[in-house]
């Protein structure tokens, strides 16, 4: 990313990557002001607008800075949005590019990181960075007995696959990020998800004290839902009723006219 | 939901609908004392354990409270956990029993509401409880110009559907929770998400100002993505190396050997 329109409200919330016009990729996009594709940073020197030019710490390997550009900031972002700290559980799919740089950044933020990965060859690698070892997501004991352990999953795989093999292993609340299936074609879901963080969630009934809440927030507002009072009788014939078409309304059945 | 474990974090976070153990269901679960097939409220009296009693205000008409508890907290618990207030742009999909509860409930908390549907002709309905219209999600233009234009949607279908429909519908961090979907078998998708609060969300690399931290991040603790250092030369030989195998690294070019 090597522009963008700096007057929107992404821009101005220092989230250029989400620029309602549009970023200007590094290569191949029209430049903002001559229209010529551009041309990438292959090269000795380039001319960028300084609201794109970063700092690179002495304390870093000039040789190695480079990667923490795409890799490093493409697995830091989602770390830093789900607030991954001290004791936070984390899952990094794959073990690539991005999946190696996910381990390392979410280990020094405290995170316990297990990598998942479909076969186990790549322990110690994950070892060495950090993860406390690999789960293998074709070990169908493993993987039942890792349910609802993980809050946060990264996601990095950048090849159309089933995210209900991953779902699982998140705890309540937890989320799965996608970072590596940008735009794929085969997988239309994931283009709109990660090109504005957009989210997919679930969500069951409430609890007994929301379920409290919004009995006492309807009695306050006025709020009822649309009813149609039936007697015990009426029971199937409010059933087809249902089937037949859809009204907007429930049927409550006055029990007290049970004949029995 | 009629009675949980009570003892774990779920419960006592005041999330029975998540417990640990599962909840038992108001009707055909097993009882959590006798282990018989509980037989629903049904009945002019019932007897159930006192954390699992509501109180229904004065205010309320008893004859309509009812599917409070089903609809009204299964659409209410959802828009309060996505903060909806004044000004949220709340979609929600579908008008049916939790639909219409939805919309009441989201207008109640001051929000925007807009019904989604296949067609318009429930838009006086829609109306009538204080939603600005009905956009339909058949109309390729409307859904066009709709597009990023809400924070939440409410998808409160209870069949197979697309979500792709709907996501490019969101704003940039907005969510689509579903409340439709429970268990349902030909979406294996929507299980693991309902039934314990779980989100699947894409993320785009980062803004500049988050690429300068995660630079100071790796400088400040070491952090280096494993990299190979090749001359221009060697890209063909580089490109070949990573088709062949996948090595969780990244081949830098120094660009200082171009030879041109």
């Amino acid at each position: 990313m090597v522009d963008s329109c700096q007057t929107c409200d992404q821009c101005h919330a220092h989230e250029e990557q989400y620029c309602r016009d549009g970023i200007t990729g590094t290569y191949g996009s029209p430049d903002r002001i001559t229209g010529e594709p551009n041309q990438g940073g292959y090269s000795k020197h380039i001319v960028v607008r300084e609201e794109f030019v970063v700092r690179v710490s002495d304390k870093l390997d000039l040789s190695k800075a480079a990667p923490i550009l795409c890799a490093g900031i493409t697995t830091y972002s989602p770390l830093k949005k789900w607030n991954v700290k001290k004791g936070t559980r984390v899952g990094v799919v794959g073990l690539g590019g991005l999946g190696h740089m996910g381990v390392k950044l979410a280990v020094a933020m405290g995170a316990e990181v297990t990598v998942i990965s479909r076969s186990k060859s790549k322990e110690n690698e994950a070892k060495k960075i950090g993860a406390t070892g690999i789960l293998s997501s074709t070990d169908e004991e493993a993987m039942n007995n890792s349910a609802s352990t993980f809050d946060l999953i990264l996601d990095t795989v950048p090849v159309k696959h089933d995210f209900n093999t991953y779902t699982p292993l998140l705890d309540i609340d937890g989320t799965l990020v996608i970072v590596g299936q940008i735009g794929l074609m085969e997988e239309p879901l994931t283009a709109p998800l990660v090109m504005g963080r957009r989210r997919i969630a679930g969500s069951l009934i409430g609890g007994i004290k929301e379920t409290q809440e919004v009995l006492d927030f309807c009695a306050e507002h006025g709020i009822h839902p649309d009813c149609e009072i039936i007697t015990p009788e009426e029971i199937n014939d409010a059933w087809e009723k249902l089937e037949k078409s859809n009204p907007a309304h429930r049927f409550v059945i006055d029990i007290s006219k049970l004949s029995l």
